[in-house]
């Protein structure tokens, strides 16, 4: 899109997380029986993973390591123009590394790393899942077979990063990948206290709020959509019986509207289930959501009081 | 978009019909009392109207009339650019017809005509809804208060069209309009006899299927989005108290899998509320489902049998 | 309950069902795996089952058999001296058979045949479920683990019989086993074509409805509850994924207002799934509602058609 | 009933509850609006309310006072027989008070006091509600038409007391009323801090909890049932619109499992909606589930922390 007065439209769509963790065994356990995704592959230390409406090999790499936290997130690009079209904005801003050689679900990908050092990665070449006869759908338009298993989360919906700087940030997603804010939050000095960002008719992709440790390139929580909220109470019951601590919900934001639900996966990782969007963002000209100080001390939605683990835990932990 | 192997991101939406019903005051009744729309305007024989999640002045223009029929439909543009890329190619093509000078909800439009005879008006400059003091909604983020009223309408999702050639229909869309395919049904002879079409993320803003009567631009339904299935349960239950004629439904269509049910206004206009989407289409790449006749003749995704009157009810009625 | 103006309420509730099958393992496949029962024991031919919030050691018993239909339904009574006091009522009626020696979830029961022969138990003593420790729920006012597996078949419901002559088995019920009349069909001729009798604060325990086969002792369906409607339709989404006829629904019957779905399981038996009850029976002094022929010819509640098949098909099957 | 050792059965279920409150007017807008309840009838300073599938002419009596508080609370018995039995056991252990001559909605009652002073009465003769011409039924098995208005609030569930003494108070139900306990927190002393009581297959109509306050007689919460959580988390929706004050919810309580919302109408007392019961209790011979104070301290079902106010607002407010 060469004239800047206009929306740009250069990114399709959340592609994955990779996810650390110290327990994959177990984190594998609580994403593939109690979140309800499908393993589609493994290589060394990762375990490629997907909900049943994710229509890409993987939504999330489960990688083996000391600790926790996020590997990266990966976009795809709406064509290979529009992929290179964005690696020529990055390196001119100098937020470029280079490409990659690819990995199992995608081919080659262009990492970038936001102001605080997330890594980040584009790419438009990708593998379609295709799923076993075992798990093939009844109906042609879905990618495999509805698990009726824990949760069944059904896709991924958005990522939330913990930053030193909200503002910087918000200035990469908007200038380097080309998404566009819609709501956010500014405190009474001025400053950009959080984020949410989309590239879609979702009304976020991502959300990064102030990490006030002052340790950069923290992960804060990656969210599974599902399809209606009486799915997320359900979701609320599955986990209350296998043990996963549930950090606070289900309740729902002011910011966003979001029906929200909160637990710790095994490898320490925050995990998000919400419903999966009858709120859409379809105005181009959408003026974002200004949330005063006042307004955020509220509470959520309902007058639910955020939990203050929710504005300290982020992975991985710090020391 | 000059580069014509990229995809076109010209139309931001579906921003509203226009619906003539011989019974305006029964029609308006059934919108805001059993529907649950809220009245922003009235003009001449013409009554606006939208959701409550709705951003703009209005969704439906419901205008008196001698018959039932669809008026017009109108499209938002991304930008202004993007409308004057539009009039260019559709006047090329000769489906163009000329400038409007705008009405209670937006600014001048441009119209063309499908290959059926349909009115299509494109505009970018809208009129956002305000809410009066009244109807000020809780959380910011919102149009309006949630009316907590019928069957609380949420937003404008799709309509259809009959039409005599889908083939042809397809292509307006295609290259008029610069929408995306993503299910048809394909006879055994080849003849296209559905199509579904998207502007956004959703898996589709318009549907036409073939008009077998040999009458050309009539219409078929206009869809509005319900936030989940239950709440499309309850509109049954709605719809069943207050005397409205159930066509069909609650049941889930295979094609596009969207959770249905058809009315008839007391215009005599179809109308149906549908679950408002979990399912999106973010695939930048994604091949058009293509469903057999045998396929179909199979029903809907649960068994339901298609009614006849499916097939044969549009408006305006054929004598 | 001496006093005969007064209600009785020797009957507790609908205790269990036993089920023939000609493939057992088919048709525990099904209820396990598809509808989420649980398995709690094995003798000889038959499998014992229950749902997540049944209490009792099993509610169905499947028992290998060359052809299908039901073995037998029995009760559980409130006390012993109520099951005795409607022993000596169904002796003196000429009902009764006479004792068991109880089975793996109960002790001694009492068997009688209705009218058409349908086999009756009775018991008290029984056998409370006892969850092994993979099973143990969370919380401890619940029987056990929520499975999240299939259809997550909370409790079983109710069960309906196809029999000769409604009238008779009325009687059975009301001065047999003291239950009540809520609902029924009565046609223009006074014949009395369908009955809904309750012993509990359910609208209804067991339905029962002319065979027009002219054989005796026939069954129509067992279900199971489920806790709302959008378990049910996400119920159907299971059975379509995993090739389970769907007869009929999801839809509200009039009679009763039951959201209903009907499928065949294996073996050929009709089961339905339900919506556990937000309808109540309170009113102890309730006059059945009576449903004439005009009535019910008008289709379910929201407009569709019975199906042919619910009218002939039951088990065994009619050579 | 005369054998002692059979389950008792003669109270039907809760009828109604008589509410005080110093802003009628406001009150009614909330409970009619708001909740969704019909108004049918005033006399004196009292307004007669019901929710759509209430059978009887009110199950909220509303009286203008110079404060909050419970006026009443009443139950239908099972017949004339059992309301004289009742009569005679509360006579008998000095609880008695006396007759009335009958309320707008049912015939001559019988007055008690728990120990704590709160008025209870017991009728048999009930006003059945006869729906007016504009909200008659679809279905004749419905009481009136569903009104598609606020909460839409279904029928009266339970109420919950504070009490001096809730061991005095169980017995008094227990003995008095001929009511089972279900569930119960007993302190590690041994003190018993609440109670949940059902006369029906319901596994709660009335629960009570110690008042710490050291006031006598006062009331704690009135519940209506909505259908399912989904109705829940809307009329959350609902409240918010419409500047309610929302104490605490959703969320899912530990014991009884209920799913629960709690705020404050406009006279000061606490309403509760709930949903309306997959969970029954069939088993006649339950043994009640005994929570310990470690157990309580764990909070809610999903771990929602118990907010304060919830310990010592009750209606009347203490000076």
């Amino acid at each position: 899109m060469s004239d800047p007065t206009e929306p740009c439209h250069d990114i399709a769509h959340l592609g994955h997380v990779e996810m650390f963790t110290p327990k994959l065994a177990d984190s594998v356990h609580f994403f593939v029986n109690v979140l309800g995704l499908t393993e589609s592959g493994r290589e060394g230390d990762s375990v490629y993973l997907r909900g049943w409406d994710d229509y890409e090999f993987h939504t999330l790499k489960l990688t083996a390591s000391h600790t926790s936290g996020m590997g990266h997130v990966a976009w795809r690009t709406m064509s290979q123009q529009a992929l290179e079209r964005r690696v020529k904005v990055l390196e001119a801003k100098g937020w470029g590394v280079g490409w990659t050689d690819g990995d199992l679900g995608h081919g080659p990908s262009y990492r970038a790393r936001t102001p605080d050092g997330h890594p980040i990665e584009l790419y438009y070449d990708t593998r379609w899942y295709e799923a076993p006869e075992a798990l093939k759908p009844a109906l042609k338009n879905q990618a495999m077979k509805y698990p009726a298993r824990g949760c069944n989360a059904r896709r991924i919906d958005h990522l939330n990063l913990l930053v030193l700087d909200v503002a910087e940030t918000r200035v990469f997603f908007e200038q380097g990948l080309g998404m566009r804010l819609t709501e956010q939050i500014v405190l009474d000095d001025g400053t950009e206290a959080g984020a949410w960002m989309t590239a879609t008719n979702k009304t976020y992709d991502i959300a990064f709020t102030k990490d006030n440790t002052g340790v950069a390139g923290r992960f804060h929580h990656l969210t599974y959509a599902l399809d209606c909220r009486e799915d997320i109470l359900r979701a609320a019951d599955v986990f209350l019986e296998n043990g996963v601590f549930i950090e606070t919900g289900p309740h729902k934001h002011a910011v966003q509207q979001t029906f929200f639900l909160y637990v710790w996966e095994p490898g320490g990782n925050r995990v998000e289930v919400a419903n999966a969007g009858a709120r859409l963002m379809l105005a181009p000209d959408w003026k974002p959501i200004r949330w005063t100080q006042a307004e955020r001390s509220k509470g959520q939605a309902w007058g639910l009081k955020t939990v203050e683990s929710f504005h300290t835990h982020g992975t991985p932990p710090v020391e």
